[in-house]
């Protein structure tokens, strides 16, 4: 259960990192749109495994195929079904963890819901399965550029080392570099220290923040399904991610509603904001000023050390790491991030057409 | 749209801040559970206005009448519907407000989305809407006591100030203080903070913490309905929640994974982790570990000064705070937080039934 | 659970038969629309009991308040929380039955589900819960007459007298007569039918014909979501309900695809069809024709009649029906089967909104 | 929009009658549930086109392939991800009517709804699509067979031709003709008109009856998800089907309250019925009596014959049926039958644990 995101534009994942492959399939997508092959993949090129030296080097060619809903080059209204095969998946390298549960894994939490688990790779839980949420957002973009939504997502810290506000950064650098951190000087000590990290057969967390242009007024339900609190939904439904704050987020805690509030201004006939601690989001809605949030992420829970643990009949057990894993997920989980973020803003373009009478 | 919470213990909610009154109903709790409505509404007293000197001193009885559902004070399967009048509604308060848009509130989201608006009182966009949840939530907890499961919320922030870590807390003394701190030296101090800032005709954020015992593992979703994913989607469906973070959550950013790795035992033979950086949830599933998390809230937005802002027409105008509101919201959000936690877990209890063939 | 239906433009039910009222809560009704609410109370009036010598002699004004979601005259966009209190409610009517499983009715399946039951007059499962859809169906109506959109409803059949086809009526007549069925001729042999019913102190069993026209093309979804299959299930939920069949329906079974297809004309500009044996509806989605359907009742299971049963220790009991009833249902059944194909095509309506990227 | 279906336990279908092929994703299936592929595959073969001279002789191998959610044989709790290739689509059959509306077809309702089309075979809209509901279905089966419930269907009537009643006929002997009628006699005179309808280029419809044993009371949810209503959305989801009735169904129509009710009575200590006009189902909930219900299937449309149609234009077309169909749907359809009503049970019996506190 839970595999399926969105409420009008939705998304069904399913696949395990060692089995036939990964896949989505969407419900929901408007006809018409011009699905641009050569776009997804240049996205799975984003996220996929041994694109440099700070990431894994597991080798997948992540060659997405659709399987339906497209014809003539346009989508038809159709599911579109995507489809990723796994190729280098070494299953041998997680026979030694068939009756072990590794540390801060969901080894165990899967043996208790389920009772039997794919082992290999970590079989559902892996990251692996958000090959198919950048497969499938790739088209949620393509949809969103039409209407004239960008997203944009860049690592924002490593560690201890922070970009500057993203005020500051020209987003269209972020795939400058290995890092993908829009300010070169705060990327080469983030790359520095993710090397000396992975050196250390360890490690460590990061953040990704992302920013939304051009939403209109009005995306968003009130109470529950608030844009913000979709957003956060998906965001800490993406593997390692441990926290979401947007706008003001954390920092509002020591703010006084005096210098919280964002004035209100006419600008050229638009209604506008002086300020932007609301992250473009008021009362759930969006306000039509820029949307950002920030993302956590643990370190990886993969180390290539000695940790204690225990098997499923409960003995003492030491487990190594083995397998090809990343020092720091960040680099790599931007375009996933971007991923999510364009299957909520699609899910809400499409929701707000129903809002009015008309 | 977007009223609706849950898979099978569904929540929706209806209401305004100043129509006859808000309401819940409940579809999807098990039959044959006792409902106390005694404690409905002591939990309802925890959220009420006018509650102490701190809060607002609009003053509403909160009074919950059950309309179904119940039969010889036990759920009978059937939908329980859940009301509460409004009575102390002042809406001339806010005839001043009819055309203008109020900074850092939902006015213009609210004008933008629907074209019309209750502006009385923030119309549905008021947090007197979570009244229902409070009342809903109560069921949940009933339900979830029988379980075992116990939640517990607290205030760890309020501006600059910070209670201990959780870990040094004694939950049971949260009550025992105004501003809902189970620390009363911290809370003391909070108390002092929040009249400085009404006397100030300003606002302060506000944190709070919540945790909650006795979960079984085995709860949450892997993939999009991860247990986490969806305890941030309910906190930040609630007015004023600028960010949530579970476990390490944004200071796990800058941990090794040699650090943050929780350990595994055998302890009595039962499994569990050494350290809790999990938060209880791995891989988006409860490990049977206290599952903890920490909302930020903004300041409120109404503020007895003067600020700038425009009306429908785009003019330029003044707006001044009238009415009657919180200087700081987190004391009154405390059973607020708990009201939402109780009904995402309540929901995944019942899920977790269905995931194994039996 | 079951409580909801719809996707966009959704109702959730509440209420039972004796307790304090039974409601309805409209989520996703677009804002701005006038609501009419003497149209409202008219549509009540077609389904309250006591409203003929041919229905059941309980008597309720069916009074419905709204709760929410409503402001000066116009739909918000908020939910729309509607409420009937229950009047003439004699419970002490049912006292006998505590213990005792009637036939034909949902005692023992509730019973054996939720092992709680509210005998009352059949708790949840009396038909009176219908009032909430007919209140809520008034709702979308007034939605669909913006659209241009007419739902009709008659009697068709009672036992076997059965009117003449739909094309040879002229609906505007259906409320000429108590029975609702728009030839004078047949309404008077049907109200003469059910007098010697009731006076047998029997029941009998009837069908309700609708016809939906001014449904542009391009409504309903493919697959699982056909506009015919939503429609049948809506029209299945109907308390007393036993078949549904749309265009041809089961007579189709008998026929060639020679004479069965439709075939197309071009009709000063329109795609027309010259027969009309689909029912309006190809592959799930409207054609612009007339939408038309059958919905068959079965006879009420209440009986004036001695009958053989169990109590719920399985000891032999006889069964004698007490309290007031209808002989006939499909009467006061006309604006139910009005009001649940209003909620489905307002739903489509909405819902169609989003099949185009435009 | 609507290619998902179910709560709990949900398929998603895709794929298009001459695209890379078909395929379903189960999400919810319990945990831990022998997959038996051979199962699988026998079902598939019961649907398959070409497997006798009544069927339209189209040859695919229809070879499902498990592409997630099955490790060591069993269901993992993952996604089950299923997909059927295509392979003997002759697409260029259909490149005549890539501007043509076909009469009583999909083709001008896709068009009017998405604005473009697949036309090759139907695409979305073609039965091929119910290939993935039967490989789904199995898997239902599989589920179900663990609980003792048994789901038989077979063809009751084609055209005139009718079989006896169900209480007389042995269904295992279902599959020991052609037709798939289990009276013999029935199924020679059925065989004989399917073959004439043949020669006479031209389609007749029938009706497939379903009979399911085993089902504990408790099942179906009251209001809007009936498990009758669940069930008859099911099958008027399937192409073809135009009505849908259980238990006594449209002749309930003609019975009185004293003759339709069934007699309540103790056997052996379990609560049964004395007859069964019911259908097994009492206010929408099982009763543990036999659940049975018939189905009405349409001519197929696609006729060897001249017809009066449109193209895109407007202009006048003759329609020529060419490519290989079925002269009647019905032996095809039995298995596709029983999958929705596997998939219905399958949902039910998962959403039946949660009806109680325990």
């Amino acid at each position: 259960m839970g595999s399926t995101y969105g409420k009008i534009f939705t998304i069904t994942t399913f696949g395990e990192s060692h089995g036939a492959g990964i896949g989505a399939v969407i419900d929901g997508c408007p006809a018409g749109l011009v699905i641009d092959e050569t776009f997804i993949q240049s996205e799975m090129a984003r996220r996929k495994p041994g694109q440099s030296k700070i990431t894994t080097q597991r080798q997948e060619a992540d060659q997405v195929s659709i399987l339906s809903g497209v014809f003539d080059g346009k989508s038809t209204g159709a599911p579109i079904a995507l489809f990723i095969p796994n190729e280098d998946a070494r299953s041998k390298d997680y026979s030694h963890l068939e009756n072990t549960f590794r540390p801060s894994h969901a080894d165990f939490t899967y043996e208790a819901k389920y009772g039997v688990r794919d082992h290999r790779g970590g079989g559902r839980s892996s990251a692996r399965e958000t090959a198919a949420r950048v497969a499938a957002g790739a088209v949620a973009k393509l949809f969103l550029m039409a209407q004239g939504i960008d997203i944009k997502a860049y690592v924002s810290q490593v560690g201890d080392i922070q970009a500057p506000p993203h005020g500051q950064l020209d987003l269209s650098t972020t795939e400058d570099n290995i890092v993908r951190c829009p300010d070169s000087a705060t990327a080469t000590k983030m790359i520095t220290l993710i090397d000396q990290v992975r050196l250390d057969r360890d490690t460590i967390g990061g953040a990704i923040t992302c920013v939304i242009k051009g939403s209109p007024p009005g995306l968003g339900e009130p109470v529950f399904d608030k844009l913000h609190a979709e957003m956060g939904k998906a965001m800490l439904s993406i593997n390692a991610v441990k926290g979401f704050e947007y706008g003001s987020g954390f920092s509002g805690i020591r703010m006084r509603g005096s210098e919280h509030n964002d004035a209100i201004i006419n600008k050229d006939g638009v209604i506008r904001t002086v300020t932007n601690h609301s992250g473009g989001v008021q009362g759930g809605i969006s306000n039509g000023e820029e949307i950002y949030f920030r993302v956590a992420f643990k370190p990886v829970a993969t180390i290539m050390q000695d940790q204690a643990s225990v098997d499923k009949e409960g003995n003492p057990v030491t487990v190594t790491g083995k397998g090809r894993h990343d020092p720091c997920v960040v680099p790599r989980a931007v375009p996933i991030v971007e991923a999510m973020a364009a299957l909520v803003m699609a899910d809400f373009v499409l929701r707000a057409r129903t809002s009015r009478i008309q």
